[in-house]
């Protein structure tokens, strides 16, 4: 029943890739909807202190995971100082101050994690986990709080699948596997998780479990919480393991205050997840539907009928606007009057994507989805170039950050009845706050009682680009507050932890701090993270 | 969008129904099975000690509620001594010490539900939630711990549908909602929660919640912690209140704390439920499977084709031929040769229904069940009558108490590979036990990577009936210990506590017990509830 495949680890170097490239038309195009000005911004090379960690801690742990696996280089650091959110990005362009971890060390396995934190805790070393670095909240910012050094805890040699359950469609993968990793090693099986996130070919099993990730094929396959069976959680004082069963009533379902705790209460070094067989047949399909409140009104009837395809992507007139502008020329006229003489005037475009085991079963899901709804078919070649394109949204944000634009993504979810209100306060929270600028949105992950939304704000960046944003996302986040949650799938960071308060209360927040004391005594645990003035939790509150 | 329904609300005496009747040749059976002789045991009224809640702490709670809703008389707190195990039931026919609570407090809303709790921790009163009461693992027994005196908070007159909001189908009802009442209210807009227990005719909408209920359906509507969008919980420090969208990635899940959290941390006033539509067609078939073995693997197909029929249940050889011998005289000799003319030669009962909101829906998804599978059809009639059936366990139990059985149920869940294996070992532990008796088995809860298993025995009863029972039930936990998991929907309560730190660590221990600290810092919630030691979980730990 037990499978044990282990691979080589060669640790990547995460930031090396070219930026992605922006046809002229684009460029052209952003220019005037965002008075965008033709300037380079140039880029200047981030300052990295020297390490502060002492010795007497760096021999410690090398006395755990080895000389070779304490790295205290500036490529090293470097490499793991932050994630990928816009101001992430300006401070490794310079702008800003770039926290920079005073060495990485890289356990063996989940024995060595707990090694580490224990003598991280005697030490008082900050530990930040570290995965595939995706974070767009600050989630792996280089904090130390109070302690007098900080470490990434890279967990990229976590990188097995340890076991699969065939029968039960059950597997146990590794913390630091990448995803696409994790998928190679499952398809040897037949399997797959099908976690598809747009950080899917950087981000790591571990790092969706601590975050709650959602994928693009979440109305399918489930959020990531919904596939995680067990969990095995490192601590300063030692190892907690949860899952003995799909379900159960003995107690609360501790899983969950594992999964989602952002490194804050322990280092998830192993998830058991539900898998399921590899698709043989994919299928992917655009459609075309009048105006927003009607697309809501699809989505919102697949969902509750429950014949969602697996994946479900609306986008609204702005961003679809954008794409049709972004085909250009030709295309884009010629797609407006096929579009104008079937009625839809206000165009949102509809992404569904069906997966199965055989045509006919794609088939036969694709009747139930598309049953007495009247939608205008935009065809496969556009749902597949949907699907080509999908993970390239962080490339195309690298580029448009080389000719000076402003861009960065929020989402949130709320119930049905509140998501127009809740994406029209966001909306007009950040146009007041940017002037001239683009707000894209989209439904990406649907439920019976309501939906999420992901926004996409495009600008000219400013002479203060971190105050710009800072000013924006504020807005948006107090737009959020009362009508939607903080976070969909992005988590809290830092950035959202002045704002959870409002969402879970200050019971809430005292629960969490009750656990975290619990768990961590003296707070070495990613300090600043999700627990608002989570540096303040040290046990002194 | 918001309705608000008030009920008049008149407290039931939830124990003076009939119990149910059981034929002559039931009675026989059972008698060659088990060796039960022809004697009734004697039934003595229980002990009724004298209110030992101090004047001041009634007058404080009678502030707070009304004079009239504080009730110290001798039938409301013998109607509020415990639940419906089958150890409560010999206790309350004098068999065994009944602990009986002090007093029986019935506030009106939310709000006083905190006051009382406020004026219990100001006056050191143990307060045991009370709702439909009709926990089998001790949840509501009137344990006070350390401190003076023990009430019933008696939940029955939050009995209002709050609101609802039919575009995002999600319904705020109060937890003293017993479900056929909440189900009524729900009608009135043509929606259901769909969550239909065995406990369905006297259990309530805040107990389903505190004990991570599963209902029959729960294949087809899911759990009821899969239900809860948002929560309502009072505590002696305050109001909690979560759930502002249908997922986040806001942190940890608290609603998963709260919810399962069995009155220790709070008490659940109000929950958001998603909700449906009520279905206008139900059918329910029964089919019969040669063998366990091949029974269970039908059910994992449908499982992880995800084609499950709403209620799926899968009698193991040894209940369907109880059900067999039942049925009586010539029905069991015909059934028995249809069966054979067909391979059926160990006959498992497989029992399907679908739901829908037309024939045709149901008739779609009940051939997307049946594809593929070669099943005996036993017809309608043998699956309405199991429908008809669905809620008599409790009465017939009754029945064969008066006749001197041993009889009680347990469950658990597990991952499929281990399915078998957890059964064996559970009714080997159980036959150990007993000796002479009767041990049925039944898959009613099935999930892609395993199901629960819900055992029913059946013995005569010794002279010592509660250490006969304590025996076996050991027996069975231990047996159950790192198979599977102690309660798949029956909770902790006072009987499986023992257990939990075997199944979620000491570390998971240690953190219930500082929400406990955070949430009730006096510990006057549910003492000896849920947290292993759970009288010494006051902050002396």
């Amino acid at each position: 029943m037990c499978n044990t495949v282990a691979v080589e680890h060669t640790p990547r170097d995460r930031w090396t890739e070219a930026p992605g490239q922006l046809p002229p038309h684009a460029v052209a195009w952003l220019r005037r909807r965002t008075g965008l000005a033709d300037v380079r911004t140039p880029v200047r090379p981030p300052d990295v202190p020297g390490s502060e960690l002492a010795d007497t801690a760096r021999i410690a742990l090398e006395a755990v995971v080895g000389p070779g696996h304490v790295r205290v280089d500036r490529d090293s650091r470097l490499g793991r100082a932050g994630g990928l959110s816009y101001l992430d990005l300006l401070r490794r362009r310079g702008v800003g101050g770039l926290a920079v971890p005073d060495a990485v060390v890289l356990p063996a396995d989940p024995e060595q994690v707990v090694a580490v934190l224990r003598t991280c805790a005697e030490h008082d070393v900050a530990v930040v986990p570290f995965g595939g670095g995706t974070s767009v909240v600050g989630g792996v910012t280089a904090l130390r709080g109070d302690k007098a050094a900080v470490i990434a805890l890279d967990l990229a040699r976590l990188d097995r699948l340890v076991s699969v359950d065939p029968v039960s469609r059950v597997a146990v993968l590794q913390a630091g596997l990448p995803a696409p990793e994790a998928d190679r090693l499952l398809a040897a099986h037949g399997l797959t998780t099908g976690h598809v996130p747009q950080s899917y070919e950087r981000a790591t099993i571990g790092g969706f479990a601590a975050t709650r990730s959602a994928g693009q094929a979440s109305s399918g396959y489930g959020r990531f919480e919904d596939l995680v069976e067990g969990v095995r959680l490192a601590t300063p004082v030692g190892e907690w393991r949860l899952g003995v069963a799909p379900a159960s009533a003995a107690g609360p379902d501790l899983r969950h205050l594992v999964v989602g705790s952002e490194g804050v209460l322990g280092v998830i070094t192993e998830v058991a997840l539900r898998v399921r067989p590899r698709p043989a047949v994919e299928r992917y399909e655009a459609f075309a539907v009048s105006g927003w409140e009607r697309g809501t009104a699809v989505v919102r009837r697949l969902a509750q009928r429950r014949v969602l395809a697996d994946v479900t992507r609306l986008s609204d007139v702005d961003e679809t606007g954008v794409a049709l502008a972004l085909a250009g020329g030709l295309r884009t006229t010629a797609l407006k009057a096929y579009l104008r003489a079937r009625g839809v005037t206000d165009p949102c475009l509809l992404v569904l994507g069906w997966h199965g085991a055989t045509a006919a079963e794609v088939r036969r899901r694709r009747r139930e989805t598309l049953r007495g709804l009247r939608l205008v078919p935009l065809g496969r070649v556009v749902g597949e170039a949907w699907r080509h394109g999908r993970f390239n949204g962080p490339r195309q944000r690298d580029a448009l950050l080389e000719i000076g634009a402003c861009v960065e993504t929020l989402e949130t979810a709320t119930h049905w009845s509140r998501l127009s209100e809740l994406r029209t306060a966001v909306r007009e929270a950040l146009v007041d706050a940017l002037g001239e600028c683009v707000v894209m949105c989209h439904v990406s992950h649907a439920y019976e009682t309501g939906a999420s939304l992901y926004f996409t704000v495009l600008a000219a960046r400013s002479a203060d680009p971190v105050g710009q944003w800072q000013v924006a996302k504020a807005a948006a986040a107090e737009a959020v507050a009362g009508l939607g949650t903080i976070s969909h799938h992005h988590a809290v960071g830092v950035d959202h932890a002045p704002y959870l308060e409002a969402e879970v209360g200050p019971l809430g927040v005292a629960v969490l701090t009750s656990a975290k004391r619990v768990l961590d005594p003296t707070g070495v645990l990613n300090p600043g993270k999700l627990i608002p003035g989570g540096l303040a939790s040290r046990g002194d509150r």
